[in-house]
């Protein structure tokens, strides 16, 4: 007996057998109509089985998604512009995902007169936490179901016999090249969790990896690529101008050649609990190396140390899942403020797993001013002797402290 | 005629051109004694020679010391246990050492009687700025002469001629491996600037680099090496127990081996200009990657959350030369009491530039428990519908701003 | 029925309506032994009649213990080393006792056997969090039962009709005193709720104020006081040696006699609600000006200001309820290593509500140097010419801007 | 022999002693015209008689400015919807007016073809920095000449012969009520330094303070006012709208009736030393206190947080003179971000130095809900169960801790 009274509910579906059984689920358990939804945020899959499948079980509404513009632009390329990264390590390829999908859910369910929307995160998570507070915020009053938190459906085994009892077709699920792995794809990252990574100690075999090349099997040369930033966004790639998605589609596919953006990492996560992921974020990785130089000789370096302090707290908002939130909304104002001097061209060197910057020039940004900084002799574009005062300011609170031996 | 009365002076020498004018111009313009003070912080050079030249020189009190140990032990470990990393790239090799030196300036000033300190750093760098902080923080009264910011040898040539005209021995400055670059070594990590450097669009040439492997021409094997860590610092590599300093030139040379630790940063100086800056620091770029994977094993959330937010500010202090403050010992205070926990072993795997952490464990103090995380059964160990409360009550000020339409 | 099956339970009781009911219940619904513990916090409540009710009751093992001193030695004291204010107006009264009485019912249940603790806060409020975070952390395994949380006495009629029922005597909460307000009282300070603070816009009426005389009815002269500190703490008052509980005792004396303490503000509680409170916090209010004023005269600038930085970290940290935490443990550390040195004396003024600091000084450790800071000559003590190098230097980065009209 | 060649110099020019020196000094040393600027930002001082100084002095371009509403509209606002605070006391009622000053300098040097801008600010203070950090940034190549740091007129003797000398009029500095003290006054408050403050210990006269009533004098009857708030800034007091320079005018004259807003406090000044200050600020003090409480009604906890977070930053830029910068500017745009919703009223009692609110309302804006807070029965707004996730997720990672007997 289900909680809620239910009239309609939109489903986040895959067409993969967890979000099929939760369809039929909800059809059986809370005897409502779904509404199915679909999108493609470059997760590399075809999405038009969902919509045959959808139609096999009786779904009326089927929404299916072309997203992938909307995610690199709302949402990846505001989150790069503030060098986000948890935990120094991860690039927040899923995290900063689901509150797209949330906003669609949540939409979707204003244009059919759904009051409930529902979604195949389970209940140890951080998706679940991303999917729903996304809906809360941006729709107070909806419903939402989380089956794995409701169902006793909690193994293997009793999911395929469930799919089994009700006709639920598994059969993609059988086939030699599925991943022992839970996997999540879009045009960000893919990432591995469980299995044998369950255990921090084991490396994970070769054969886990999707996206990018082992660095040992990537090209011998090194290749060079040129980025053109505007406003702190990456607009075109070897001059030649591009979209955002765009953008990411065609760094991913150089940085998987070169074997490039593997993470291997043990994260914290909302819910209280340490995991272990492995990660694919081949043009994060580069977008990533790429934005702060562009910054370091364009940014004013407090503005920069200042984003630098920040950034820990912004990471951690995207991870935990407030990305429609008063304090997300802050500081995205801040950081958007400072970007709009980052203008000028990054090039780079890809090789065998490694991105090395080689050259930053800003035309009309640049505050780096070599007669000023020369090692020759400048012509008076800087007084060495206003060292001696700078520092004798700088040391008087250190003297007055060492007179009281505190150092 | 100099500004300040001196009888004595402790000059911090190398022996090279530019110390060894200095000490002929200290004797010369204020007419007093000079000590030299030489100190091997594993810059990889003969100090003997040093020893020979002050001598010839007519110095009486010669200090040479072998302060490495100490350099790692007291300054480079403590600075790592914070991952510190400033502007997102530079590992702080320079800063971190002229602390060091400071101190033993204003301890041998005191052995020997001198009222004065000398060294050799521009009016334009950070060097100059961390000496004297340090100097007057330990010894308020110290007068500082920084020849650079009185005299008029500006231009190299008037340096050479100086030295010519003063019988300075230059000979070793025109052999054919002089670099072209402003270099600065220890055991941490090797710099380069100036030159062509000078350009932040140009890539520096292959044969500027000294330190470690171009990575193409790194093994093609890649290797892997363990690290045990006890409250945060490393003391063994491969089971083999070691000191500080053993420690990190041990991963110097093997991380060297696998052309790993370059970097290519323009950087934000305190003295406030930009400048470009190449680094070698393989040993440190290991280090760092392998305490964060001990990190993420051992320390908790929100602890480690808080030293990445803390970090920023902390390696700025150590940039800027505030190693010796009131400022950076309370935060070492907060890194340090973190790290008693920080126990454990990490397993990398080296190959042509990349430090790839294979794996992790603790078996005192990990806090990865894999009852609660598991993708599997768990046999109680984590309520899922626990979650649902937690989402809520997370969401309850979002809900309430929702339904004033901000989000 | 119960959730958990459960043999023994600490009951944190304070002999009055809500915690009387809460026991029978226990004993009924969940058919264990109770536990019963009554601490004296300064609460200024007689503690005898726990005792006689808990008899009364069928309870065997009552603990009754003045934790007086130890909740200003280890709680308050600490706390005020850290400027701690919530919003920058609440002095955390309530929050910095919850840890105190956690940690005893986990200490009682071991002593006990006991292997559940329960409490009588409610599932709104914050207060239930800092009981359950503290005995979790303390014992991981405790099982806590919160009775507001799980029955269904969620009026005022129905517990009164329960405790009618069972024979439970409510008619000390018939007298005329009895406020209509939810109230909260320990020796830092006495606090309000409900009732017509439950609109943002009323003034609470005179009448509802219990521990400080209003500002119109205190003295017409002021008051002055002197403050002894040692490492932060305040350890005499007027020359009178103290321990933490007698200075808090008096210093609320004297500050309620002047009418200092009232804070009426709204604030943000954990669970994500606003809510409004009235406090009275004499004492602390001195205290925390008291404090401020000694660091400004000991204090390094730069650790003051990190201070500032951290504080409301650090007040959050407690408002929701992580006192035992890593991350408070770290803050912790990282304050009392700045407090060494606050050392001195306070004088300080009270009249009417005002707290007044008119001297404050520090034979030991006052970084004011007079010498330096005087606006008549200073022999030498500071060289004006210093200031255009510091100025200078500081401004390099911002004349860069300026010339591309950035400012 | 001045060490720059300067055609024409703007000099900040009060009429007063100091200045008019520095005007005669500047056209004797550096035989340049001078250019003199003074400004109305509310110190309470006649402008005219310095017109007629400075036509006697020989100055042709004189410009007299009446800045207070700028000062207040574009200076003074925005930094209070920081709710800034310099080390938890000062206002910053001196640091605000004066880049704006700079601001003018810099246009009137423009204006007039000056290649330089003078200001009588000595060589130890802040005011030199904010002034001239001011000026670099809005124009980076202005020439700067500050008298006190290169004359050798260094004492009130020497400065008080060299007026004699050449004939400048120092009768006003002899008649009675010439305060022995260093102030500064403009529209936001009043400030003294110097004579007997210079020791800590002692207690300012009564007959120091100029804006305020003592308490002890003020009206024995409080006084209430409301004060109306449009996106954080006051738009009206009591009904009656006002510019923002009437407001703080207003609010000065009732504050100061009731003794409100004087403050003792040594502070760290950014050249380097502690130095001790007594300020006026009654109607600052009102306005801190009324805005908060505006944002506890309004403002989202986390954005009022991270507000609460950035503060002593936000306070320490503008205290060491960076209003005009790339940090300030970035800061500024998430405070601004965040006061869209700070609309409503709050009413306050003003008593005997005493600012207490007694109501804040907002009928757009408020986040207050009474129906989830509230102690009586809450018809399901807020479900008490969900508590019981919340605290255990959040418990989980301490628990896990807690198993490692870390707390």
């Amino acid at each position: 007996m289900p909680a809620q009274q239910i009239n309609k509910v939109v489903l986040a579906y895959s067409g993969g057998l967890d979000t099929s059984v939760i369809l039929k689920w909800l059809q059986q358990e809370y005897g409502c109509e779904v509404v199915t939804f679909t999108a493609d945020i470059g997760q590399g899959e075809e999405l038009e089985p969902a919509r045959t499948k959808a139609l096999a079980a009786g779904v009326k509404e089927i929404y299916i998604d072309d997203l992938r513009e909307e995610f690199v632009r709302d949402f990846v390329y505001p989150m790069f512009r503030a060098n986000a990264l948890y935990e120094g390590e991860y690039l927040l390829g899923t995290s900063i995902a689901r509150p797209l999908i949330a906003k669609r859910l949540v939409e979707i369910a204003r244009e059919t007169g759904a009051d409930a929307i529902s979604h195949g995160a389970t209940g140890k998570g951080n998706d679940q936490v991303r999917f729903e507070l996304g809906a809360y915020g941006l729709n107070p009053e909806i419903q939402i179901i989380a089956p794995w938190r409701e169902w006793d459906l909690l193994s293997r085994e009793k999911l395929l016999a469930y799919a089994e009892q009700h006709g639920i077709a598994v059969e993609m699920k059988r086939d030699g090249t599925k991943s022992p792995y839970s996997m999540d794809a879009n045009l960000l990252h893919n990432s591995y969790e469980g299995y044998d990574l369950e255990d921090p100690w084991v490396e994970p075999g070769a054969d886990m990896w999707r996206w990018t090349r082992d660095p040992r099997q990537a090209p011998d040369r090194p290749q060079e690529i040129e980025l053109r930033y505007e406003r702190g966004d990456i607009v075109a790639i070897d001059g030649n101008p591009m979209s955002p998605a765009q953008v990411l589609a065609e760094l991913n596919r150089i940085g998987g050649e070169h074997g490039i953006g593997r993470a291997d990492i043990v994260e914290n996560r909302y819910v209280g609990m340490k995991s272990r992921g492995c990660y694919e974020t081949p043009g994060g990785t580069i977008m990533l190396k790429a934005h702060r130089a562009m910054e370091s000789l364009t940014l004013d370096r407090e503005a920069a140390h200042l984003k630098d302090e920040l950034m820990p707290r912004y990471a951690s908002l995207i991870y935990n899942g407030y990305w429609f939130s008063p304090e997300r909304t802050m500081l995205q104002a801040a950081i958007d403020q400072t970007q709009q001097v980052v203008n000028g061209e990054v090039r780079l060197k890809l090789y065998k797993g490694n991105v090395t910057v080689t050259g930053r020039r800003s035309a009309s940004d640049s505050l780096f001013d070599v007669s000023i900084a020369t090692f020759e002799e400048d012509a008076g574009a800087y007084d060495q002797g206003d060292a001696t005062g700078f520092i004798r300011l700088n040391a008087l609170r250190l003297r007055v402290a060492g007179r009281k031996r505190r150092l």
